[in-house]
């Protein structure tokens, strides 16, 4: 079995899942994708999609789960909460060895190449991370709506909340706002029906707009995206301020955001080393070399 | 029958559901309560509670929902989208005849007497209602949390999140915001467990002390308290500038909100001649006037 050795890294967010598969001299042996890991909604549910991403990987190899002998790691949204993370540690895998964490921690890992340094995560949601002499830093990331300032949950939310203060005669109608509220049929009410199931990924829908017409310079974009951009500035201060050397910016609206952060953030963002994929698979590695250097 | 048509209000919020039973002479026969009765949840749900609130104040009239003769208005959450309006219009009722509306509009007639005015009503939500000449303005009251500005739910998420704030490092910890933190045992993870699950009334919970916080000079309740009152004034503006003569501010939060509010909005401020139960029984009168115009 130890000649057969894998690495598997697991990057589950809250959006979807990314499975890799590597053998211990770093090639590639297989690729995997499944839909939303986050434990916070299921410990059951989010092992369900792991295994779905890790079972195509594995396919890709010519393996199954029960030939292939892995150390993985799995990089899960919701991980850092610590009964969760307890809960999702006494869980039955079928891998040799697991190593857990959450998803924020293997993308700082990944982007920093295991060296200190935080990230500033947008997509979705928001949250800041830093490993710094082994210790590890947290702002932000605790869900919307109590927390995520400047992610897309957020900015889709304070758009739709604008749309309605348009159609009460609160404030003037723009191009955004308008446009917004025919993806809404003009109708109020579908606003409020779409809203009672509406998860976070589904306000965030609403993000790419409102960054783009920002671009054009419609007035209530550009407020989004300055007081959302801001946000971003406080997490990335904030690691700053606990000793980040050096940041990352990553997430889909990392690249769209950028134009709109703060000098102070800017100076300090350097281009990303690897991704949170990565970064699970180094966590495996280091997990895994106590066996492999017994096998050398 | 018709000498004992008897006229029911209900006032049927999303926290709760009242119900008066009067004669048409104005004498009060019965008054019932239940749980919350907004109609976005459920009609089955929300009839369950209306009927047991009726059953209620009929039990101390001496009388059964099948031997009563009843001209009811209903005042239900939820009742101004229109598709669930005609959803619960069709649902099989126990009374003679039955109005349908929505709590805003019963709080407004009630408010002003049947007079055109408007209502600004702060509790677990925020709406605002004008009645003008027998048309109806709305603003806000969207629900949380794309709308709701000012309210509890919206005070109480504002405030949880400046916790999250502070414990992140973000901004210094105020009293305010270490109380809240000790109601959650000081664990940042025992918030977000609550919020998956949170209501507004859940977050609303939090929005008494903020404000009692603010009369102390907490900056962080200050901050949420001016700006929370800058919402509530901004609902008054739009009724005013629609023709409202006259404003009346109503819900748990209409008297600490007060000192608050700007003084253009202050200065439009009338007491409430009447809650939304005198404005449903109001409404229920006017539906019966033909049958006891008939018996007269």
């Amino acid at each position: 079995m130890v000649g057969k050795a894998l690495l598997l890294g697991v990057d589950g967010g809250g959006t979807g899942c990314r499975a890799r598969l590597v053998d211990l001299d770093g090639h590639v042996r297989g690729e995997g994708t499944a839909g939303p890991a986050n434990i916070r909604f299921g410990i059951k549910e989010s092992f369900a999609q792991v295994l779905r991403a890790a079972d195509e990987a594995l396919g890709q190899a010519g393996l199954t789960l029960e030939d292939a002998d892995i150390v993985a790691c799995l990089a899960l949204a919701g991980a850092s909460e610590p009964t969760r993370l307890a809960a999702v540690e006494a869980y039955r895998h079928p891998f040799r060895r697991v190593v857990y964490t959450n998803d924020a921690h293997a993308a700082c890992v990944g982007a920093h190449g295991g060296q200190d340094g935080g990230v500033v995560i947008a997509g979705t949601g928001t949250v800041g991370w830093a490993v710094i002499q082994g210790r590890h830093y947290r702002v932000g990331g605790w869900g919307f709506p109590i927390s995520d300032e400047g992610s897309g949950a957020w900015l889709g939310c304070e758009a739709v909340r604008r749309v309605l203060w348009a159609y009460d005669g609160r404030i003037e109608w723009t191009d955004l706002l308008a446009m917004l509220f025919g993806q809404f049929r003009s109708d109020a009410h579908l606003i409020v029906q779409w809203m009672t199931t509406a998860r976070p990924r589904d306000f965030a829908r609403h993000a790419r707009a409102v960054v783009a017409y920002a671009g054009h310079g419609d007035p209530v974009a550009l407020e989004l995206v300055r007081s959302g951009a801001a946000h971003l500035d406080a997490l990335a201060a904030r690691l700053v301020t606990v000793g980040a050397p050096r940041l990352a910016m990553l997430g889909g609206l990392a690249e769209p955001m950028r134009p709109w952060l703060a000098a102070e953030t800017a100076a300090r963002l350097v281009t990303p080393a690897g991704d949170a994929l990565s970064g699970a698979l180094r966590l495996a590695r280091l997990a895994a070399e106590p066996a492999s250097a017994a096998a050398a």
